[in-house]
């Protein structure tokens, strides 16, 4: 990375969210200094500012940078002569991200966000709008997507190494609700369950919009149509936890998307296969490393990481056979998104290979697709063209 | 099987079709006598008598007993006084099953169909109405239901062991069709892609009936409502050569179904996984010697055939570790099928493990299931209610 | 097979052992008819008359050709003027091999014989030199030598696509031995753990001589030198139940072999991986249609069986995707020595595919293999290079 | 981690090698910071002055703490009044180890040397003694031991739960020695076959090791005595480039080990096997988040990281379903030494679960068992019982 000189510093991170119990604020301040490009530097780790500071203590954070209130931590820290923060990461509850971004962003401050990007459409729409108008860099955390195995089954598709893609075929299967998890004091259910925090969509909203992204992201397409069949299984449950869908996409490929957190047993079960006229692909998030390819007529291959042609990828750490995981793909994002703000710092062009981060108009197609699967299901599973789906 | 006194002789088996270049005339001729209760003794291999003969001569027939037409095989079989057939199997195209069978019934021959039972609703239920009213034994080859590890999913389900069933996810990949197989001379591709012989559903027809049948007998359900996109990807095609499917089964569960044969590279892939309430199972056609079960919090326990209970399998023929496959799990149907009409002519009952073949009514809802998924299609892919699909 | 005009009948079998509680006479019997060239027509199941009897009637044999005691069978068999037997097989406790597979021969049947050969090295070299002298077709039953996949790998080594072999690692993997089931009433353990009737290798000899062969038919290669370390882990055991060696092989391959019936919770795991300078491969019998094939530098290949060139295989019975398991392998055995057997009726050159089937030289090397094995590990554990092997 | 009170800081590391080119370098610095636990502050990362500044500002590293010689470095770390190192990391090639090691202690810094401890046993020993002497951390990272299913494996078998082990199989192979790296241009490669750098074995120093105290760590156990192969396949090698050894363990277990760089087409397959009297265990090192355990007559089960008990590692940080790979593991090793060190410095006692991290004790084991197995070859590949191991 940055062979020929490397920028004198690591970038400046703040976080918003993340506090004691936070299952993905660790993730992110992992995934932020694994490939070293980035120094947690300030948090409003929590709302309760003693739980803030206990987190911020872990960090070793300069407790004068730790902040009650994330209002309050943009604001001193936008106006910060020395050591100001490059960037700021949320990852508070869903219902939080539209107004924490849109802060990030006024204060000039480049951003990467949890997803979805908002549970409205019209307000991802605006941070959509806003982050354009502003320049800034806005890095939406589809961490799956940075799989070295799924970049190069992009690469792949747009090589046109299978053919006409035809068929897409994507689930992610959990199993963690099917049970009555809310009622026995699983905080991540609690609010997974709620729709004032969760949004419209349930297991649609927290898994299925990250299938449908990889799905997208690989195939480069996005759907025409669709048609949602929603359940609730749970009792008591105001929204879907399983969630069938049939998709058209643009290409003309036809596809499944399953989306369960009721398959009980089913630990994080993401898997796509994309079949094109010539050939297919098989990739299970489980086994992140292994990239199955068959073209008709040929033995299936096993592609390793190696064979993947590290070079396409940003932050090639280990040689095929050194089994990388979630938090390297995570930690990917990072290190592409680090490239953007340094090359922005120093005024040259980020590497190509750094702009495959998923961006706010990605975050605007996420929610769209929610928002549209929730009506498609709401009228009795109908089909819904894509001039058809809820404008907001 | 028959511990304590075995019946005295071999059963006659005849054989409609199955001649020279056919692919499932010979799986169920060794499926036949892989148990050793049948003989073949007669048959009608072909409608052209010099190929017809060539068969007879392979499988060391009597010339006799080796006829150039089934007609002819069934009158001069049925008036026979000595060493008179037992059984007749049927192994021609689709359209060709309902007036076979039918003869075959009428002159008072057990009668072993492979699926589907016909290609028209009406013929199918006057086929099921007439075994009814003959009180013959009458199989239909879904074979893929007769694997111990299918019939022992499907002994859990039925205990219980999974808790509530809520999602019955069923799939049958292929990728033979591909390509234009049917414009090169593959005479199996050629009969399958035609309306004609093969009937209103091409993939959903030929393999989409395996899967539905293979999800209904485990579950023990059957749909309540359907929907269905049908698509041909193969140029000129008139039938499908993939189809998506949602069920909403009488159980209330919610399930998938996917039948391609453009799904490139895939070989044989009829995968079925089934979740309750408290646990899943998953199995797949090509490792059919292993069942994953897995209850929510413990970890998957892969199940040999050896761990399902042999003693609920009728032919327990080898130790677990020792595999086997599909021919075993085809002749298991033939062994079935032998009990019961060994049974029929000692005049006691059969083993109740041997009761599990289709039957002629499991081939009406096969081919109503075809005709619905069509007419769902057909409207543009709404929900059909079962009250609403197409009575013929 | 024999596709321009078969043989005008079904050749006919006698069996030698197989009674009630076999486990392997009835894999014989089955694997005889599989493909539909042998007819058992005659059996000394048991050396106990009324279990021979039950055995016959269960396969529905002449009554009058059931024996209680095999020598009868031999005499009276072989001076049958009508139906005389074509072949006979053995498939007795070991001990009892060579004098039944002596007496076969020189009664002038064809013979096929369950491994080992027999227990002392001058029996199995008698037994090779009586059958070089008749010209009698011998067949001995390693049967894991005819998987198709195996078949392959032995002709993609023998092609050279691996490169000059450097490793040739052989394991045999079960667990039953674990506990003292020879002392819970299980037969096979029994005997199995007995020398006067197992021989003088324990799981060295059941299993170890399978593993043993298996590599030796695939590298085409045999051992030059070996070193063994055997183990009793079961309370009182006389006999190996777990053996180590290691092996330098003609060619200047290095190998290791082993072989436990106290590898708890293994099934029947016999595994090999052979890699030369330029590639490898993998095979687990347990998952037996596959055959994982890497070329340094490219990704793993995964062979299925259609990926194998059906045309090396005599008896192509299913596409790819439809798994084959241990029975059609043995029964390839059976379909390969009727081809030899006909030719010879029939005064042709048998099918060259079919002539892959082991004899009583490589059951005499087995033999030698074992004695050489027991003497290593008598020692203390050493190095035995071939010329230094037990002469008997 | 230190749930009740983190320490104030983050501590010190430096690094001696790691220079450009280096595979591990990267790796210890990765691993270093994933848990938050560790600064990079200073380095010595090549000798040739240029090349370690270029890593330093790779880094980020202050300049003025990085040095182009590893003497200087300990000297002016070592008088440092402010910020002064904690621990220092060697990641050289092996023929360095002991002197730099030395060095390390002897200026008073906790200690993290990269396997093996040493060349030579008594520089080893010299080693061992010398940080009991001082009473420093010291930490050397045969890192696949901090895997959590491994370290679940090693819980398993101490609380007895696979009955008393009989069978310890391990076995690493690689293939890209497979041709002459060496020769073309492949850096690794040239010192990995130079016993000057690499010490007395080659695949058996730099695999074999691992393997060995791998089967040791699960284990519980070490080895009475062994019998090595060794091989050199490459043409011109010095060292082994595949070794095969028996193995028998003090506790009574016997063992295979199997280290291979010429196993061609293989990555990284370090896989362990262990069997006891009731059940057995399976680990691969490329799927390092399963764990296969049989108990004899139950059904496999896989386990996953979350059934694990993921109270027996010290870094929980992600639910099972979500991989770790290499880096985790490896980090695990640095977690563990923060806490050693965080609590020598607070006073405290440390999590008994951080004190799992191989030692120098371990270190010397290692270096013995090289020696030893070399000595075996040496004599043509006899018994060699651990009294009779090469002392020095």
């Amino acid at each position: 990375m940055n062979r020929d000189g490397a920028i004198p510093r690591k970038l400046r991170l703040g976080m918003i969210g993340g506090g004691p119990g936070s299952l993905i604020g660790p993730v992110h301040r992992i995934a932020a200094r694994l490939d070293g490009r980035f120094d947690l530097a300030a948090g409003a780790f929590s709302s309760d500012a003693a739980r803030s500071r206990a987190t911020g203590r872990d960090a070793f954070l300069d407790p004068a940078r730790v902040y009650g209130d994330w209002r309050t931590m943009i604001e001193a820290e936008a106006t910060r002569s020395e050591a100001r923060l490059d960037a700021i990461a949320i990852v508070t509850p869903n219902h939080l991200h539209f107004a924490q971004a849109k802060a990030c962003l006024e204060a000039g401050f480049h951003t990467i966000c949890d997803k979805p990007l908002a549970t409205r459409i019209e307000d991802a729409e605006a941070l959509a709008a806003l982050a354009g108008r502003t320049g800034l860099i806005f890095g939406l955390t589809h961490n799956y997507s940075a799989y070295p195995m799924i970049r190069h089954a992009r690469a792949m598709v747009s090589a046109d190494e299978l053919g006409p893609i035809r068929l897409i075929q994507v689930e992610y299967t959990q199993g963690w609700l099917s049970g009555p998890a809310e009622t026995l004091g699983n905080r991540q259910a609690e609010w997974r369950v709620d729709p004032a925090r969760q949004g419209a969509g349930g297991a649609l909203g927290d898994i299925g919009t990250h299938a449908y992204h990889l799905a997208c992201f690989v195939a480069g397409d996005r759907a025409a149509s669709l048609l949602a069949d929603l359940a609730r299984f749970g009792a008591g449950r105001a929204l879907d936890d399983n969630v069938h869908i049939l998709l058209k996409y643009e290409s003309g490929a036809r596809g499944m998307l399953w989306a369960s957190q009721v398959a009980a047993g089913e630990l994080n079960g993401l898997r796509l296969r994309i079949f094109g006229e010539r050939g297919g692909l098989s990739w299970w998030q489980e086994r992140p490393n292994q990239l199955n390819v068959t073209v008709a007529g040929e033995p299936v291959r096993r592609l390793e990481r190696g064979d993947a042609g590290d070079a396409r990828h940003y932050a090639a750490r280990l040689p095929a056979g050194h089994p990388e995981g979630f938090l390297e793909a995570f930690a990917q994002l990072y290190a592409d998104l680090a490239e953007q703000i340094a090359a922005r710092i120093e005024g040259r062009a980020a590497d190509p290979l750094s702009t495959l981060v998923p961006t706010a108009d990605d975050g605007c197609e996420g929610v769209r697709f929610v928002h549209a699967a929730v009506e498609s299901d709401r009228r009795g599973g109908v089909w819904l063209s894509r001039q058809d789906w809820p404008p907001r």
